[in-house]
């Protein structure tokens, strides 16, 4: 099989890697034929020198001139034909220096970790950290009946994050141990093996990743201090990802994410929805041509979906009653700020409601808030390591019911109270979402808060009308709103945004359920869209076959981890982020 | 904002919709204009008919013509500025049929649902049936002291697949009910309002859409026996895809979808995987360049990742230990087959491991019987609903610790000793995958089977050479293996391939996690890999940082639901199926 997911007819389909290659640039294949055969060559000598060692060592051993021979040294290639397993039971670090700790545990133990450093001191001693998840530990190699001086260099001599298989005691400290996660027990090491060498020269090191990034607006490098290590930027950790992830705060900032997604479909499930999967190709630009990833499909062209939005809709027209949906939003904006990746994980959510939109609204409220609760209980440790090098105020909460709700025309308000020039129906920027953020969290003492009923002409074609007739602050106050026997056009919508520290996460609505007035909104826009374009002639259509009343929400996952911890740029809440600039890794 | 999930600086950006659309074909703006005048007037029509009308009516009732008035009618669009909320409660209507049939239930109560049919029977009665998710009830309409003639006649006429509201009495019915799934309950109508009104011409009966497409391989539209409906066939019923899932069967068919992804993470959060969103947008063809859509990047090409195999092994390089995800898998395979999509879902899994690859044979094996066992208890119902339309045998269900687990080599002689003619090192085709099946089953008792120790050649690069040395037999007896000495190449790998019902679901590998092993078999491909190519480089390297042994698998969940219930296509598991001739709706 080609690649994983079993797809292709074994019968018919030999795996891509051995396909031609279609126009791709790259190496002549006389050029790879002969680096084929070098690297042929190189893995027979490689071979012909690990087989020489190994001889030689047993020599050595058999010559009596190394006590410790099989207890030290590189282990054959796991997997491989000269590799024997032995069954041995291997232990998670963090729980079993707890139990050292407690008296509990006696005997060595064996685990696998990475090396964080190794020195000597000494013909004697060998100092050393491993790592293993967000755990760490220092290790002590001495000289001693069984372990010689060869093998305390060979533990001094391992190259920094080599993966190793450590037998050891784990023993209680005297003192607390500073440069280690684990404060008080060590290892004592017994056996060491390398599982798998790293090269000795790395692009990037995890101390200089463990570093915070300055915050938003702040200098991208700053100048290091006089003996300091040089300041490692952004672009260099991302560049090297796979190193930088090692880098305690990001491992536990993608625990923290994979607790959001859990939280989400925790408190979804329990309410009836159900997960679904939307497709990501679709057959027309269906929110406009603009900002959208074209396709080749066969000998059309298709799209990359920019939200779920049209097919979720859909499947509440076809009686789905509760849907949401987990994954990726496609956005062609060339947009190089702290905020924008052109591609991420979007958390969906549509559901049919019976009287209004705020039974919807109510329910998302209530699952942010379960959100918070579960990532403030649950992932109390991996925020705490996250803070260690973000030190971001903790996130205001507010207690159910007692969520912020305004209206637009009461941020306006109070934006105007603060000084800001803004019109009615006049979109936020940037600065003024903050500064929204800041006068919400003076006054309600929260940094989540929900503004609802945006102006109409703001949001998208399938946002419903508002149903209050607010009428403008600017009107004239002896004006009546607009009769609403014929079809009102309200300067509002039953639309709302979600903010966290003053930057919006989630952005929802009513969606217009009759066909006829969707018909009519879309022909309002400027300019108009066309109900009948392939895009969106099937979702129009699906209104007409009888659809309830729904409205819905879409959230970004990495804004949301981004916010929760206070993380100056939203890259760092995705594992390989994409932006106008980045494809790789 | 644009479009649900938020990205969009609010600041800077309009609503997608309101952006001129580049290079699109489309009516002319002159022709929207005139369109949307159209609409405005039209729409002002409709709106002084049904003020008229709601006169009429309240004109009719002060004349005492009408004693239901109020009681019937179409409601004002919910949300719009006429809708007066209730506040009254809704009920489910399978749990009220349930009290009310054990006699706990009195006096009327309210639920929305959708209008399966309506029929008039004389003046004075009008029969109905509602569908509320996958129950169905029966319900009257009597002419009575508060129930006019004229509701009746409205009863009788309101468009099948409107939604409805329904106040009624649920009273227990003398016989049973035939028509519907609430079979000792019906509905005694005392209201009944138009939430959304249907079109009266649909086209596709959801009746039509409950009968079960043929067997594969059998004829897609079989000739209609006499007095029969005509049979509509696939492509009419995905191109009404709002309409089609709203059969019984397809309702029943998404929740059993949606419980194989909860079962899959729970399974493996579980066990301390997290979940994770690798990038679908991809700057190279990271695994061959055929079978890839390619996308317009800016100023440059990205491509449409055909699986998450290599962001999740450098994640697994990253020392994430254990990962999976459930994201969208792209093909540009131009296969018009009834078990592939061009976008399908991607259940994929990655776990470094101690000493052997088995490990995580162990958990994937696992898994899958907790997948099956969870889906024959907590989807017990919808799987009963769905072979009410698919008559297919029941899954045969091996326990733990009994999945046959056969090495490709015994696959091969079984088939031969079965008649086939295959080569040991050839692939399978679907037929003799199918037959495989069908032996193990006679054999094994056991719809589900593991396949090991595939050919090395017909697998990935990236795949795990055996560390079995299996010899073919087709070797002579007296020959040798060859050393291990020297870097072996063995015909053999550590791969493994998940079948259910004879036809595969899952694809696996231990991979190799050596960079020069990597490097060697990526040139030793025909044609060779290039290892320092840009979809790959980062991915080579990040094996020399130090990287765990590790193995994983993908399977295909649209194809797991298929099997599990035998369907005939793999469209039918799929909300919106992609294939070569379909991008809509």
């Amino acid at each position: 099989m080609a690649s994983e997911t079993p797809q292709t007819d074994l019968s018919s389909d030999k795996p891509l890697a051995e396909r031609p290659k279609e126009g791709e640039a790259g190496p002549s294949k006389n050029a790879l034929k002969k680096a084929q055969k070098e690297a042929e060559k190189a893995a027979k000598k490689a071979a012909a020198k690990a087989k020489e060692a190994a001889q030689k060592a047993q020599q050595e051993a058999a010559a009596g001139e190394d006590v410790s021979v099989g207890f030290y040294g590189e282990l054959p290639l796991i997997g491989g034909p000269d590799f024997k397993p032995t069954g041995d039971n291997r232990v998670n670090l963090g729980r079993a220096a707890k139990e050292a700790s407690e008296g509990k545990l006696s005997g060595p133990v064996s685990f696998r970790a990475q090396v964080i450093n190794a020195r000597q001191q000494g013909a004697k001693l060998a100092f050393l950290n491993f790592r293993q998840g967000t755990d760490s530990v220092q290790a002590v190699v001495a000289e001693g009946e069984k372990i010689s001086r060869k093998m305390v260099k060979f533990a001094a001599a391992v190259p920094v994050e080599s993966v190793v298989l450590v037998k050891g005691l784990l023993v209680k400290t005297q003192e607390e141990v500073k440069s280690a996660s684990i404060k008080d027990v060590e290892v004592h090491v017994v056996e060491l093996h390398i599982i798998s060498r790293a090269d000795s020269m790395l692009p990037l090191q995890i101390e200089d990743a463990e570093r915070p990034l300055p915050a938003e607006g702040k200098e991208e490098e700053p100048q290091a201090a006089e003996g300091e290590r040089p300041f490692v930027g952004l672009n260099t950790r991302l560049n090297n990802r796979v190193l930088d992830l090692r880098a305690r705060q990001n491992r536990a900032i993608f625990r923290i994410k994979h607790g959001v997604t859990q939280l989400f479909q925790e408190f979804l499930n329990a309410r009836g929805f159900i997960m679904t999967q939307t497709p990501k190709l679709m057959g027309a630009a269906s929110e406009g041509g603009a900002n959208v990833f074209r396709v080749d499909y066969f000998e059309k062209k298709a799209f990359l979906a920019q939200s779920p939005q049209l097919p979720k809709q859909m499947l509440i027209a076809a009686g789905f009653e509760r849907v949401y949906e987990i994954g990726p939003v496609f956005r062609a904006e060339n947009s190089n700020t702290a905020r924008h990746l052109t591609e991420f994980s979007g958390l969906d959510l549509e559901m049919a409601f019976e009287e209004h939109y705020h039974e919807v609204l109510d329910v998302i409220e209530e699952m942010m808030l379960f959100i918070f609760d579960g990532l403030k209980t649950r992932y109390k440790e991996e925020t705490e390591i996250v803070r260690q090098s973000y030190k971001v105020e903790e996130f205001k909460l507010p207690e159910k019911g007692k969520v912020p709700r305004i209206t637009f025309k009461e941020g306006i308000s109070m934006l105007r109270e603060a000084g800001e020039e803004i019109g009615d129906f006049d979109d936020l920027s940037t600065p003024q979402e903050k500064h929204l953020g800041r006068l919400v969290l003076e006054k309600y003492d929260s940094d989540f808060y929900i503004l609802d009923q945006f102006p109409l002409a703001i949001r998208p074609f399938y946002t419903m009308p508002s149903s209050q007739n607010q009428t403008s602050s600017s009107l004239p106050e002896n004006q009546t709103p607009q009769s609403s026997a014929t079809f009102p056009t309200p300067q509002y919508s039953n639309s709302y945004d979600l903010f966290m520290r003053g930057q919006e996460i989630c952005s929802g609505a009513q969606r217009i359920h009759s066909p006829s007035l969707l018909r009519a909104q879309m022909l309002a826009k400027d300019p108009p869209v066309n109900p009948d374009g392939e895009g969106v002639r099937d979702y129009v259509q699906g209104f007409g076959y009888g659809c309830p009343p729904h409205a819905g929400a879409g959230l970004g996952l990495e804004r949301v981890v981004m916010l929760w911890l206070g993380l100056p740029n939203v890259r760092l809440a995705s594992l390989f982020p994409r932006d106008p600039g980045r494809v790789v890794p």
